[in-house]
């Protein structure tokens, strides 16, 4: 196929006849696509040489290394798809709050969110702030053709757990204890994440990224009750910020290489209402990915908030999860970490395993059940997208 | 009542009628006992300020602090039960492993296990080191009177989560990589952490202790099936060693201040045969506890591994979790720690919700879900106590 020049229009519209974008979107193709979480980063040596001098966020917030980055694991692996390269306390970053990423440890606040009047004081995020963001993702797909671009952002309730605890925890104690002692300044806490990280993914969309994933890391400290009551709203009202959106298809429907004309992250007629108005084409809506740890008890109310697939950790095999979820959705997973180290044979037959459950789901992404680990040989990672993309 | 002399075995075969004892053992009583997670410990000003200059190994070795430091939240918050102040991995720290705990860290190894070889260069335990754990739990039991003394072990995947990961960890993810790379390294890891746990609650029982709570912190890291097939065979020699292990009772059928025979921790005719032997009169055999974070998942796989009560944490409400285990479980758990730090009409409904689900079990111990947070206002447990010993 002819190379068309980066950042023609054309180019990112192929995406929509990928196979990773008409998976999300409940078609099963001839084999199952393949990414990893946090394939971007820290596994790979070209990563750490481009990183060495660079903090974390300042390479999040530089659009050629985050390009750069982003595109990394697409080249070394063969991955159907970009994981946008960033963190997700970069929008409060952003919007002026004191945080940053301490090698080894994680996020650490300057001034933990304790009181409804720490909440009060939190700033607001001008939007003309993520422009770094935009541009980051509009280099990585100009140079990504028709391998699409997923944008990355963190729930209300992770953004929320970190802004509380002040740092990394165990079990977000601090913030599941705010949420009790102190429900009208959770709420607002909530609604402050929601906003923030709800713009930093519809500036993502907007700039071009193809489908979205929403992590909400540390949902599986919830219990079902707290996390419907005091999480799924801000989640869902973070998700509104992205339904409607369309991407990278042209009117004519579409498809590798098709003529159309396209303009990236239009809206559609409807925005808000998530894929039920007759204004909006479904298979041009941006497909949405939920994903946490731990939160076996949770797949449905997560799916619930306005996810078309849902990531799936390596608690749970992929025929349980999708029987507490109807059998009606789309799911992304499972692979245990911790087989990326076992000889070939003992992860073949995971996968294997992974695959054929993966059959009772309408349709199925094949990625990790959590992020990959810093000292996972990429060349397994390599054979790892060859052999899945040989299976049927 | 008179007051026996300290050690004078009646006040010990007195636990056989307590509120805790006969609820383990599935008989409801007029109230729920109570008891927390961690309660002896750093929640305490009476322990920060006995600890003072002593580290915490050095704690759990010294019999007299050890004891007092179990009996000092009986004493203030009335409890049901005494839990033994120890760690879940003093027993390492008895076989000869370099182990320290780090505060505000944990555990932390010298030599973190990673090899076959490393598992075949670990110690053996030899069990006389046991010796200033017996005489805590007999100094204990002797000052407890009618109270009884619950004995703490940690499980065996637990311990080796530990040794393998060389300290605390997120997802454990060196210990399940050596699950998968090594599955004969891993069998003996856990034949040996399985052997030094067993001993080490098997000496407080045969001091005194009335019941045992085996905790496997980290279970809930592990699917279903890793749990089943590469844990629970550890988790069953390890509680076999307390198997048929008989406790507080006279011959002549016990209860509070009743006469008779006893010898602290005899052991039954048929050591190993849970509960289902004509000479193991189930009434007096000692009850097992089973607790573990997140695992709504593997109730029913904890339990089959041998154990008389399983430990319920927060994120599942007690009367799913009984579903789960066929309704013929007791129950143990499962107020939220966040809530402690709530207002008291939000924690009270919250204690009533508990009370009232708990009522689909057979019987029913309230504990929290997790340990006692350290910032936790200790008046707030007392008073939890008072409320919950009210309410029928």
């Amino acid at each position: 196929m002819r190379e068309l020049p980066a950042g023609h229009p054309l180019q990112v519209g192929r995406t929509s006849a990928s196979p990773l974008v008409t998976t999300y979107q409940g078609v099963r193709g001839d084999s199952t696509p393949v990414w990893f979480m946090r394939q971007a980063g820290r596994s790979l040596p070209e990563y750490r040489d481009l990183r060495v001098g660079t903090e974390m966020l300042d390479a999040c917030l530089n659009p050629e290394m985050a390009s750069e980055i982003t595109l990394q694991p697409v080249r070394r692996h063969g991955v159907d798809a970009a994981i946008f390269f960033s963190d997700i306390v970069v929008p409060m970053k952003l919007a002026g709050v004191d945080v940053s990423i301490v090698p080894g440890r994680g996020p650490v606040l300057g001034n933990p969110v304790r009181t409804a009047q720490d909440v009060r004081d939190l700033p607001t995020l001008d939007e003309a702030a993520l422009a770094p963001i935009s541009e980051a993702v509009a280099l990585t797909v100009a140079a990504l053709g028709d391998t699409p671009l997923i944008g990355f952002a963190g729930a209300p309730f992770t953004l929320a757990a970190y802004l509380v605890e002040g740092g990394p925890s165990k079990d977000h104690l601090a913030a599941r204890t705010l949420m009790h002692s102190d429900p009208d300044a959770w709420a607002e806490l909530m609604q402050w994440t929601a906003t923030i990280t709800g713009a930093f993914l519809r500036a993502q969309i907007l700039a071009g990224a193809s489908a979205a994933q929403l992590f909400d890391s540390w949902a599986g400290a919830l219990s079902l009750a707290d996390y419907t009551s005091k999480v799924a709203p801000a989640s869902a009202l973070a998700l509104s910020r992205v339904h409607g959106l369309t991407y990278g298809g042209d009117e004519a429907g579409g498809g590798a290489g098709a003529a159309g004309t396209r303009a990236v992250g239009t809206e559609s007629a409807a925005p808000g209402a998530h894929g039920d108005t007759a204004t909006t084409n479904p298979t041009r809506t941006v497909p949405i990915v939920h994903f946490g740890v731990g939160t076996g008890e949770l797949l449905k109310a997560m799916h619930d908030v306005g996810a078309d697939v849902v990531g799936v950790d390596y608690r749970i095999p992929l025929d349980e999860a999708s029987r507490r979820l109807g059998g009606t959705v789309t799911l992304q997973g499972n692979i245990d970490p911790a087989l990326l180290a076992a000889p070939w044979p003992v992860l073949e037959a995971h996968v294997l395993d992974v695959l054929a459950r993966g059959k009772s789901a309408p349709a199925h992404v094949l990625n990790l059940g959590h992020g990959v680990p810093p000292e996972t040989d990429p060349a397994v990672l390599t054979r790892l997208v060859e052999f899945v993309h040989a299976q049927n």
